[in-house]
């Protein structure tokens, strides 16, 4: 049998990626791809303020730093938040089977729907994940607002 | 009243860069956005060929070249190829009110679903964006099938 995965060790790389962009003024939402294995592939976050980028959500950066694969069948998608519906739909296109979620109380996105599809959803309900971000979201409101399309 | 819109004419700046995309060897899939007046706001084409970047989908790379904006309610995204369920989620997250598809023959994608989200969705049944996708396929059945995730 397989060794478990550690999702808890893997929201870290995610984490990683969100204070990132924190740092650079960013909005600090964050993922992580990996293998079956649970070997890192791609680590992204969310591009709309660094590079005005409204198309670099976390997710979609951390699927692009991947690379081209045949499959993302086995892969598993680490985010700090729930993925939007923008993300979500990126998940079912590619068939990617497991999303771990940093924390679903801010937004939940298209996060029911994913499950309906079939997809595997754990949510590790993190505090710093929902802190990082509620805090960025209090000063600075209208930028969130324009990167989930409100 | 305002004028309407040409769909058939704004199919010719996704068609644009669909050949374009051919030219360099990619996927011939171009998408462009308009804003509610008609005015071209961003073109873009599938990229994955050509910058390796599984992410750039034309619909998406279309939205990116359009930059931020509040808000994309009264866009119209025109596309040669019914959008997947990728770019089907970006359009509903950023609220994108009307897609001009080229055509829906060779793939689906989302897009009953996306007229069951409310989006009004037009079908040009194009018979170029149809020979020009239906033969590259043929040529690359690998690279379209990785494209959509099969």
């Amino acid at each position: 049998m397989p060794k478990a995965l550690d999702y808890h060790a893997m929201l870290q790389e995610a984490l990683v990626e969100a204070r990132l962009g924190l740092a650079e003024g960013g909005i600090p939402i964050g993922a992580a791809l990996f293998d079956a294995a649970g070997r890192l592939i791609g680590r992204g976050r969310n591009r709309r303020v660094q590079d005005g980028d409204p198309s670099m959500h976390a997710e979609t950066n951390a699927f692009r730093n991947a690379g081209r694969r045949k499959s993302y069948r086995d892969t598993v998608m680490v985010t700090t938040l729930a993925p939007c519906w923008y993300c979500c739909g990126l998940i079912k296109q590619f068939k990617i089977g497991t999303v771990v979620l940093g924390e679903s109380r801010t937004f939940q996105g298209g996060v029911s729907w994913l499950k309906r599809q079939g997809v595997k959803v754990v949510d590790l309900k993190d505090k710093e994940c929902e802190e990082l971000l509620a805090r960025f979201i209090r000063a600075n409101p209208e930028i969130w607002n324009e990167d989930i399309g409100e």
